[in-house]
């Protein structure tokens, strides 16, 4: 397995201004997987519950779940989107059978070159990295619950990875800076070789040694749903990386701009309504307008 | 005159996370001016009292300011800024001279090419332009205060503008809408060939018929005091195009991002400090930065 990927998998209840859905198919694992399997086919690590649907099974397909066990009832996640669906507003979490899991990586998951921490437990994520023996290329994910309750393992985390990955809010919280700059700075200087600040519309920051990137935000008119976006935007960008074998930063630009296609994607439809809809070739239509609109 | 700008001179208090300053020059025309100056004399109308200190005047000096009026006492703004700066408050605003404000365009002025109508009473954009004699390429720019209290008179100005710029918070406010793509759209329904929403450090974007262009913030570490930010933004602008002759979306797209090269430089300093340092070479330097950040 070339790219593993570690997060979770949930039925989600969302309401935006735009409707109401009710256990849709959800989870970071899950958005995330689904993101890189345009580019190659991951392998999912996580626990779902028996109570997952024929349906959901089959939406699952364009990823490898030999990782993922199946016990109990599946984590739950209820929560909805103010007007300016900045933010998700949490409602109800339940774990459910998450409150026990011990991630064990099948063998043909140990060898992985890319490996994607994606917003779970640090206690887990660190786990699982544990159990690879390849030395991969780490990109780590994470949320805000985890920066005020977990903060020394989700450093711990930080120190080992590659490439990490926070949203605005979350990086603003993490270094207490208001700028975004400062911030992208000092994540770079807990150890990672890349840091990624994500904007929603306004893009994404990408900061490395010397170089900085802006990517813009792909210009959409109608967003119906945001959650999962961030998932799917980290999850295609190592999906690119995973498909080109190639982390030099000027190809983790063009590893950006496809996470921004993907979460773009994403975000027009509920749950991963998309993915039944949206092929490379979409992909690579809305990656030649991204050419288009930052030239001058 | 090939330029002319309508704004306010203004003598401002501002509080900022990093100091606090009283008396010194602002204004939309005065900021706007010296935004332009790096790349035309531009001639400005406005209003000014008798208490302009000779330091403040001297200032003046890269605008033309024979169009201005000077009497009684000059226009003053008390405000300040929170944290996070992206919203400046308002502590106290006195009309003072402005109150009165009749604006008459010297004979020189009439025959400009480019016009920017600056942030003041949309009453008195519309008597500038009247008094305009061959059919300038129009900027527009607006605040907060005006489209909630004169949002007729601001349309009718709109209507006649070529290019007009808000920023993201206005946009949202004048459309109704939290979606910025939509905004803009609904800007150019209104009449002007151009519309600009400026974003602070998340740069800004650019619509016109059938093309958009989103331009990067300029990564600034340093933010101390972003009062007159946008007004530099736009009087550069306008200063490039006026030194350019060329109002083609390609040259718009330049002018851009020299008005928010000149906008970061604006924001590292108090009122207009910047532009006692800030010269042509440092502004093109920061042009190669905004090449660099963008590509992929």
């Amino acid at each position: 397995m070339n790219l593993v990927i570690v997060g979770t998998i949930g039925l989600d209840d969302v309401e935006t201004p735009f409707g109401k859905v009710s256990s849709v198919l959800g989870g970071s694992g899950t958005y995330a997987g689904m993101g890189a399997s345009f580019f190659v086919k991951p392998g999912l690590v996580s626990i779902a519950g028996d109570d997952l649907s024929k349906e959901h099974r089959k939406t699952l397909e364009k990823i490898d779940i030999s990782g993922v066990s199946f016990l109990g009832k599946t984590f739950h996640w209820e929560g909805f989107y103010e007007f300016d669906m900045n933010e998700a507003q949490t409602k109800k979490t339940e774990l459910n059978s998450l409150a026990g899991f011990k991630p064990v990586l099948p063998d043909n998951y140990k060898e992985a070159k890319y490996l994607f921490l994606a917003n779970i437990d640090p206690t887990i994520q660190l786990e699982v990295l544990s159990q690879t023996s390849n030395k991969p290329f780490v990109v780590l994910d994470t949320m805000n619950y985890w920066i005020a309750n977990a903060r020394e393992a989700l450093t711990s985390v930080i120190k080992k990875s590659n490439l990490v990955v926070m949203n605005e809010g979350e990086a603003r919280q993490f270094f207490k800076t208001p700028n975004l700059i400062k911030a992208g700075k000092m994540l770079l200087d807990l150890g990672p070789e890349y840091a990624i600040i994500k904007k929603g519309e306004h893009g994404a920051l990408l900061f490395s040694d010397g170089r900085f990137f802006s990517a813009p935000g792909y210009p959409l008119e109608e967003v119906k749903d945001p959650t999962g976006a961030g998932d799917s935007f980290a999850g295609a960008l190592i999906g690119y990386l995973a498909k080109t074998k190639d982390n030099s930063e000027t190809n983790i630009r063009k590893a950006v701009i496809y996470g921004s296609i993907v979460a773009s994607f994403c975000a027009e439809d509920f749950s991963l309504g998309y993915s039944k809809k949206v092929t490379l070739s979409d992909i690579e239509e809305r990656y030649r307008v991204f050419q288009q609109i930052r030239n001058f």
